[in-house]
């Protein structure tokens, strides 16, 4: 079980923390606010949960490499440059022959919905480099985006199996929706099956309806843990968190104070969060080290911005 | 053998005369000038040549019905509207649940690769409401698009059946372009055994290339007929074209004086002709409205401009 008062004891051997696994595309969001594309111009952006978690982990102190698959294009080019000016380890990033994926959004009030242009990064395949990094990693987080399809879906299966035999902490952000799978294929009960093999979810209520079915945070909670997750996150927005490790359900608040700009929120809390445990602060410290991250965050625009060290949002935040 | 001193007779009891089979898009351009995709902002436009040929043929003054696949997203209903707003019957366009074709486009002096994004384009299938279209018309118009992927391949290969069962002249553009295909299929040797049950070809240059390796335009010619094309109209911009009916070979000049954007000359070429063949000109007089409606497009900007009926072109280019 995974005691909220104790740190988590990773290897010491391992020279790197955090392996990132999935997408890195391309967010094409449009310049003035509407509804679903209604907008003329578009702006492209460095996008991707895990790419922006990597970066952002990073940022914040610890060691972090991202795995991905970028098109051999001009989108593709902008993606490596844009890592390799952040200073990132680019060697898991592999370069196919299809078009560099994207996703087109609207500025919006309300939520509207994204358009998925996948190319390149379901491509992922898994190589000996890769299987090295993860051998060598503390951590290792991954989406539904790689999940969705063949052949990354594969590599992530394979990822998995690896990462319990070489005791690496294996995090999944079962981010559902259900545009990412082929139409017909049923998503649900596959993403179900990997949260069993999961040991840390970060669900948002929007993730665990499309998963469950309208419910009660409590009963989310308890269907994630029933699965077999170890420790279960679900996010709420500003109302902040419910955690449950399967003993214990504990409330822990948002801490922001302004919003700016949500995108990329959920990213930061998980690069938060991770620097805490590889910190070797207690989890319950760590997943106050994600609030205030994400809280820091929702202060500026973009889903990935500069952010400090670790030390210096602790200290903000008084943790 | 198409005699070009000769008009093509066309059954009269058709209530249509062209019915372009296709892709429908968004050309995504970026508003810079750059090589492959360097530009961070883009512009979306209404695009898909058969969908572009359609529209210019009725403000040629010709009937036409143009057949596609949208995506039941913001997109498609941007396309939608734009054909709505040009007075077009939408009655074959098919809304399916994949996202809408878009191919990205760097604005450039070169030529730099487009990136393609294709999810809605390929779901067109043969459907009773386009057979009975297709019957219907005089020309059936596709280009390579469909043909790339299934299931739009079957519905092309029905539709050429079809359009030989009734008197239907098929036409077909071989913009035969590797990236449109999967990886590892023989696109090439297809678009060959489509070209064989083909009328009238319009190749570029570039486009004979791809197909045939570097030759000579006489040779080029020579090779689409041997495979069975009866007119064949290779374009060589502002060189003009070489035209032959197996029988005869013939050079037309471009009737182009002033170039302010090539986008979309080609579409304007297949247009003009097109409604020169159904106004009943011969094929010679029909090939000189194509030209002098591509040579009037050329002086304005964007793919689909706002044409005049094709008698105002043929007086302005004294035809």
């Amino acid at each position: 079980m995974l005691n909220l008062d104790e740190r988590i004891n990773f290897q010491n051997n391992k020279s790197n923390d955090l392996l990132a696994i999935g997408e890195i595309l391309i967010d094409l969001i449009s310049t003035e606010y509407g509804e679903d594309a209604t907008s003329n111009t578009y702006q492209r952006y460095f996008g991707g949960s895990p790419s922006n978690i990597a970066m952002n982990a990073k940022k914040l102190g610890i060691r972090s490499v991202v795995a991905s698959a970028i098109g051999d294009d001009g989108l593709g080019d902008f993606l490596m440059k844009k890592l390799q000016s952040a200073g990132m380890n680019t060697d898991c990033i592999q370069t196919v022959h299809k078009a560099t994926s994207m996703v087109l959004l609207t500025k919006s009030q309300s939520t509207p919905i994204p358009i998925f242009y996948r190319g390149a990064d379901y491509q992922l395949i898994y190589t000996p480099k890769l299987e090295q990094y993860l051998k060598d990693s503390k951590l290792l987080h991954f989406s539904c985006w790689p999940l969705s399809r063949y052949p990354s879906r594969q590599t992530i299966e394979r990822a998995i199996e690896m990462a319990k035999a070489n005791n690496v902490l294996i995090c999944f952000d079962p981010n559902y929706h259900e545009m990412l799978w082929e139409n017909g294929e049923d998503g649900v009960s596959y993403v179900k099956s990997i949260i069993a093999k999961s040991d840390i979810l970060k669900p948002s209520e929007d993730d665990a309806e499309r998963l469950f079915g309208s419910d009660i945070p409590e009963r989310y909670i308890e269907k994630f843990l029933e699965l077999g997750a170890k420790l279960v996150i679900l996010t709420m927005g500003k109302k902040g968190a419910i955690v449950s490790n399967g003993s214990s359900v504990e409330e822990f608040p948002s801490l922001a104070t302004e919003v700016i700009d949500t995108t990329g929120a959920g990213d930061a809390f998980w690069s938060g969060f991770y620097s805490g445990i590889i910190k070797g602060y207690t989890i319950r410290e760590s997943l106050r080290m994600g609030f205030a991250t994400s809280a820091y965050k929702l202060q500026f625009t973009g889903a990935v911005i500069d952010l400090p060290k670790l030390e210096v949002i602790s200290s903000l935040y008084q943790i």
